[in-house]
């Protein structure tokens, strides 16, 4: 027995001590006492029975959070960008065309993830706060015949709502698939042409982040299940996901991985909260809180970012950074006066914008307050230039 | 605002229930109350500073565990194998030559990892149970001149603990990285040749799965940061992994993935536990615990699937399937009068033994014994046929 060389770290000597902090960014958001509890539950197996039963009861939440019948509706054992990466990987070989449409981050990532596996990657590129219309789109598939096309649904950096209605149908007359991003609820029937949706579990289903649901159209199986190469990714291979998940038709299941369990416990709790409100309700309610928010915003004499009223989320809402003041101080003094985050931007619209995401439990007139009062107390004390 | 197609599932009326069970498999083990109600923690940013600072505890306490002064120590945000490919797909460019030792399924999936990518991998293997001299290792390295060896540490699926004495110098004589896995925490100071060492959350660490251990020596850094291409993952790229959990230097940190923040304070908690009891304790305490539940099993008349005592993994006992048994009679009846998971083989030990998992706070005689009874109970009452 060897003595150990490396001591053990004194810092590991504390206790673990957490803040509570009103989280209205862009998320994570705050988990409700139930989804945390739910999730510290005593850890079985990631093969028993129970388990499969449970991960049942998540795929059938999951296909009715986005309102879909498609049979290869799982989650992922990761984040939202492992089921980014999850939906590239399996559509995508190498050589193939993909286009993405950016007006955000999400677009710009989603390339960055094609071209490391080979890919032929095209942009259609608006500024941070814009969307595209249907016929830019359809121009861009004809022009670059993509294999998949990739648009954000729910673009949190620059809290636009790209409106989807016909663009599935303008990808499959060009034999396209199309995955897209959401971290909305508010997906309605118009989605009927997606291909491949996902999420991320700790926006508006409020669960801890770590797991992500994501869902794919038949169509999108024919493609992947019919592909030339594996996909790169062993770990993200549909064809393994899809027996663990039991969507192969398999009658037993092959261990893959193991699965997070206890973050399944807290994933399938959420999907049983949006159950008991109701998903109507839940649209009805952001979607009221968010105008709620947005009057409220610009009562104060502050402008919101995206000037097209049905382009903008109901879940993150980004507001114009305000003239002469620099946007960290305020993110900072809010933070530090009033214990609340709420964040500055991403990617393209660093600079530009605030964010305030009140989503899932924070979708509440009552957190739209606070944030308006924490908003003008920074106003009154931030330092601001005589512009 | 349309109206929902797809109806709430009746499934998610009912709670959540999830039965208490002791985990004696390879794992997840259980994981004590006080490391699941870390896990119930308020959730807060994943770029918090409180959250840079328990990603820094975290590094320090994976520094223990490992035993190295390593800088590039983290937690990759996924289970094992999501840090199987993150060591795979940083480390291996298309075309690089990998070498992987298969005795048990690790191996295997490492290759499988390996070929995906495009590297020409190459295989030593030797049966179920078996392990590899240096002789054999080196004979293979000077064949095949790898980029990259792999070889489980701990072959949780034959029970192999792989001696590891001297194979990073010849790693390292002719150019190569060496890449390995363990499940055990019995790494002691003779591993200093290893260049990436990663194990699964779930393991003796007692943490629920969902994140991953991993360090890179200096060495690996150097190849990964001079390759010429980008590895096919951007969620797993170790240039972004790096500035996530602050060990490139840098002053800032950019948003690159949503950290699994409860996960964090879970696993910031099970290495808490370990610095509480000491490293040397707890190699201590599996040693002699393995030992006296191998007296146990011999003293029944089972076999131990490895026959070399020093060869045999502390944490993970395969005992040699009893004869004229289905084994999976035995692990059924276990589960279904103990309320205790043992299971069967993995990959190439399937059918041939049977594996218990003591570890971390499982690895007890108060446990061995529970075991024991059952299997004693088994043998009894499960059906024997007259061979």
């Amino acid at each position: 027995m060897s003595a150990v060389s490396v001591p053990p770290p004194k810092r590991l000597q504390k206790p673990l001590v957490v803040p509570h902090r009103h989280m209205f960014g862009p998320g994570p958001s705050n988990v409700p006492p139930r989804i945390l509890e739910a999730g510290a539950n005593p850890v079985i197996g990631h093969m028993h029975p129970e388990i499969f039963e449970i991960m049942n009861d998540i795929k059938s939440g999951i296909q009715y959070l986005f309102q879909t019948q498609n049979n290869m509706t799982l989650a992922v054992s990761g984040t939202g960008h492992t089921a980014m990466e999850c939906a590239i990987f399996n559509t995508v070989e190498p050589g193939d065309s993909v286009l993405t449409a950016v007006n955000g981050i999400w677009g710009e990532r989603a390339a960055e993830m094609a071209e490391r596996i080979g890919a032929r990657v095209n942009s259609i590129v608006t500024p941070p706060g814009g969307y595209f219309t249907n016929a830019e789109i359809e121009q861009a598939l004809l022009k670059y015949r993509p294999a998949l096309f990739f648009l954000a649904h729910g673009e949190s950096s620059t809290g636009v709502l790209h409106p989807l209605d016909g663009i599935g149908q303008l990808c499959h007359k060009i034999y396209s698939y199309f995955i897209c991003v959401t971290l909305s609820d508010s997906v309605m029937s118009v989605l009927t042409g997606i291909d491949i949706l996902y999420t991320g579990s700790q926006k508006v289903l409020n669960a801890p982040p770590g797991t992500a649901p994501i869902s794919f159209s038949e169509r999108a199986c024919q493609k992947i299940f019919n592909r030339k190469s594996k996909p790169v990714s062993f770990f993200l291979d549909l064809s393994w996901l899809a027996n663990y998940w039991g969507c192969d038709g398999k009658a037993s299941r092959t261990y893959h991985h193991t699965g997070p369990v206890t973050a399944f416990y807290s994933l399938r709790e959420s999907l049983a909260v949006l159950v008991e409100e109701g998903l109507e309700n839940s649209w009805d309610r952001h979607q009221k809180v968010a105008e709620y928010f947005h009057r409220g915003l610009e009562s104060m004499g502050l402008k919101l970012f995206v000037k097209d009223i049905k382009a903008r989320l109901p879940t993150v809402t980004t507001i114009v950074a305000p003239r002469g003041y620099n946007w960290k101080d305020i993110t900072s003094y809010i933070m530090k006066t009033h214990n609340l985050e709420i964040s500055g931007g991403l990617g393209p619209s660093v600079g530009l914008v605030l964010r305030v995401g009140l989503m899932g439990r924070n979708s509440s007139k009552h957190s739209a307050d606070m944030v308006l009062a924490a908003l003008k107390d920074a106003l009154q004390h931030c330092h601001k230039s005589k512009v």
